[in-house]
C-alpha cells in the first residue's frame, strides 16, 4: 500500500467528531458552525499537505497542487456537509481520500503534469439551501427558485454565486470517490464499484380524494376513504414497479391524511412518489399505467421533479476499471441510485465516479460505516486512477 | 301538526348563527365564549316556554317543568356545543325540538304527571376536556385522567364535577332526538330510526416498524419499507371487516410516517386503527387475524379504548315503535354508529334514542342538513313519545 489508511481513518474520525452529538450522528450542515469548524480543518489538512486553498463566495473549499505549463486540472472532489445526525463517511471519504493521494504523490515524488485541485463542496445535502447547491454554482447551472430565498437567509448574493463558476477549459476531468450508500457491493462481495452514472430521478406530488365523514355513522359500503384508496394505490405502484424493472426503484416517503382525525374517514391524502432509475422512459411508464388506473378513483399527479441520467465518461470509466485490474481488486459495474456533485461537474468536464462499500448499505445514519479494508481500497484505486489520467498526456 | 316547524328551524338557524364562520360552518365548542352565548339564547327559550332554568357546575344547563308530586322526572335531552366548523343540527335539534315539544303541550294545555327536565349538555363533542364530558358529570361516570389535566385549564374542580352529579332515584327515564349522523335512514327512504342501541368502539395505536434508507440507493428486493408494509396491512384489514361483517366500521383516521422525508425509506409508520360494532367479540376477532397476520412483519397494536356497547331500554323503544305508528310514519330498528349523550345517561336512568334522517349522511361539517318534513317528524314524535311515557304511569 502506497495510502496510509490508518492516517486517513483517524482524520476521518477527527472530522466526524466536529458536529457529533452522542447516539444520534454527525450533524454538520452548510454554513452552520460545525461546518465552519469542519471546513477549516480540512483547510489546514490541504495546506500541510502542500496546497495552496481557497475559498470561494459560497463557501466551497479548493487547494491546488501545481502541475506543469499548459495542462489542464485534474480535479478530485465530494463534500463536507452532512444531513442531521448523518454518518462520517458520506462525501468526506471522498475529499480526505483526495488530500492522502496528495500526500502519497508527494511521499513517492511523483511529479504531476496535470495541477491537480481538490474540491470540498459546501451544501451538498441541500437541507439548508438545496441539493448540490456548492457545486451547482462552481459549474454555473442554472439556480432554482427555491434556492434564491433560503440564499438570503445565508447573506449569499447572486453575485456570489455568479463569482463562483468555473470556467469550463481550466479542467482535464472530475473524479469522485464516495461510500456507495446501498448495500450491492457488500452482498456482491465486490471491492469496487465501477459506477457507469447516475440515476435519473422523477417526483409526482399524488393526492387522492374522497369523502370525509363521520367514521361511526357511516356504513362502509357507503364510504369513500381516501386511505384505504391510497393504500391500495401504493400497493399496486409497488407491485407494478417489482413487477417491470430489475433496476428501477420507487419511494413513498411521506404521506399525509386530512383531516387526520382518528374518528372521522380521510376525505383526502397528499404524498409524493419518487422514483429512480438509470432510463426515464420506463418510470413514465409506470406512472402512466398508475393514472389509468386509478384517476377514475379520485388520484391526481403532478410532476415536481424531473431530474435526466447523468452518464459518466466512458474512457475515464475504462482507466478506472483498468486501475483496479492492476491492484488486483474485484470491481463491478454500477448505477448510483444517489445523487452528487458529478451531476454538475459532468456538466463542466468529463467525470466518473468510484464506489465502496457500505455496511448493510446504511448512509444518512450514526450507523453509516464502511470497513478500514474498503477505505483503503478505494482511496489506492483513486491514487492509481489519478496516476493514470495524468500519464496519458 | 301540533308542532310549528318553522319556528323550530328559525330558532336552529339562530343558534346556528352563533359561532357562525362563513363558507366554513359552525364553532361553538364547550367554554367558548360562542358556547356561552349558544347557551344564553337556549336559556332564553326555555324561561319563555315557561321552564324553570339552572347552570350546573360543569356547564349543564337545565330546565324543569313542574308535574304532580309522587312521579319521577321525564328527561329530554342533547347537546348544544360544536365541533370546530361544525353544523347546525347535531345535538342542538334535540335541545330545541324539546323546548318545542313543550310548547305544544302547554299549547294543548296538556297536564303531564311526571315532571319534565330539559337538558342541554355541554361538550359533548369532546373537543376541549373530552367526549360527553357534560353528561359524564351529570350521572357521576369515572373521570378518565386525560380530562382532568384540562379541566384544569378551564377551572373546573374535581368538586365541580362532583357537584354536578344527579341522583339516579329523581329519574323515571331519558329520551334523546338526534340527527342520524349517517346516510342509511335517508337510503331507506325512512322517516323515523328507532335506536336499539350505540356500538361499542375499540382503537388500537398500531405501528409498523421497517428499516429507513436511502431511497436511491437501495435495491427494492434490500428494502424493508415501513409505509408499503403499511399499506399492505390497512388493505388486509379492510378486506376482512367488509368480509366478515355486515354491521361493524373501520376506520384508519391518522397514518405518521417517520421520518417522513421524500428522499427517505420510511423505517416506521404510527396510526390508530378504530373498529364500531353492535357486539364487541366480532371486533377482536378482526383484530386477532391482524395481529396474527402481520406481527412477525412488524406490526404491533396497544389497546387503547374498549368502550362498550349501550343498549337502549326495550320497553321505551316499544312505545317508540308505537308513537311512530300512531303517527303512519315509516320507522325502522338500527343502530347508532356514533356516541351520544344517552351513553351515560343510560347509566342513570332507562333511556331511549330517536333519529331522523341526514342528508348525505353528512355531519361534523357546514354540509350537515335534515329536510324541513323530517325535523318536524322527529318532534311530533317526541311529543307522542312523552306524552305516551307520561301517561303509563
Amino acid at each position: 500500500m502506497r495510502i496510509d489508511a490508518t492516517r486517513l481513518i483517524e482524520q476521518l474520525e477527527t472530522l466526524g467528531n466536529i458536529g457529533f452529538e452522542a447516539e444520534k450522528g454527525t450533524s454538520r450542515p452548510a454554513y452552520s458552525q460545525a461546518f465552519n469548524q469542519g471546513r477549516a480543518y480540512v483547510q489546514d489538512l490541504m495546506t500541510e499537505a502542500g496546497l495552496i486553498t481557497s475559498v470561494d463566495e459560497v463557501g466551497n473549499l479548493v487547494g491546488v497542487l501545481g502541475g506543469k505549463s499548459g495542462y489542464k486540472k485534474i480535479s478530485i472532489g465530494s463534500h463536507i456537509d452532512t444531513v442531521p445526525w448523518g454518518g462520517i463517511y458520506d462525501g468526506t471519504l471522498g475529499v480526505l481520500a483526495a488530500i492522502e493521494v496528495i500526500r502519497a504523490l508527494k511521499n513517492e515524488e511523483y511529479e504531476n503534469k496535470h495541477p491537480i485541485e481538490i474540491i470540498a463542496f459546501n451544501e451538498e445535502e441541500g437541507n439548508v439551501i438545496g441539493g448540490t447547491f456548492g457545486s451547482k454554482a462552481f459549474v454555473g447551472a442554472k439556480l432554482e427558485d427555491a434556492m434564491r430565498a433560503k440564499m438570503a437567509e445565508h447573506q449569499i448574493t447572486l453575485q456570489n454565486y455568479r463569482n463562483s463558476k468555473r470556467r469550463a477549459e481550466d479542467y482535464h476531468c472530475y473524479v469522485e470517490l464516495h461510500i456507495e450508500q446501498g448495500g450491492r457491493l457488500e452482498k456482491d462481495k465486490t471491492d469496487i464499484g465501477l459506477v457507469e452514472g447516475i440515476v435519473g430521478i422523477v417526483r409526482y406530488k399524488a393526492s387522492v380524494t374522497g369523502q370525509a365523514n363521520h367514521a361511526g355513522s357511516t356504513p362502509m359500503d357507503l364510504r369513500d376513504d381516501a386511505l384505504t384508496k391510497t393504500c391500495e394505490i401504493i400497493d399496486d405502484l409497488m407491485k407494478t414497479v417489482v413487477a417491470n424493472s430489475r433496476t428501477m426503484v420507487c419511494t413513498v416517503g411521506t404521506l399525509n391524511v386530512v383531516p387526520g382525525v382518528v374518528n372521522i374517514i380521510p376525505g383526502l391524502t397528499e404524498f409524493v412518489i419518487e422514483m429512480r432509475d438509470s432510463q426515464m422512459e420506463s418510470m413514465e411508464e409506470v406512472i402512466a399505467g398508475l393514472r389509468d388506473r386509478w384517476e377514475s378513483q379520485g388520484l391526481e399527479l403532478e410532476k415536481i421533479i424531473d431530474q435526466p441520467v447523468t452518464r459518466c465518461d466512458k474512457h475515464l470509466g475504462q482507466l478506472l476499471e483498468d486501475a483496479t485490474e492492476s491492484l488486483g481488486l474485484s470491481a463491478q459495474k454500477i448505477f448510483s441510485g444517489a445523487g452528487h456533485d458529478l451531476i454538475n461537474m459532468a456538466m463542466l468536464t468529463p467525470s466518473v465516479l468510484i464506489f465502496i462499500p457500505s455496511k448493510d448499505g446504511i448512509s444518512h445514519s450514526i450507523k453509516e460505516f464502511s470497513e478500514k479494508r474498503d477505505i483503503a481500497n478505494g482511496t489506492e484505486v483513486l491514487l492509481e486512477l489519478v496516476k493514470k489520467i495524468d500519464e496519458e498526456d
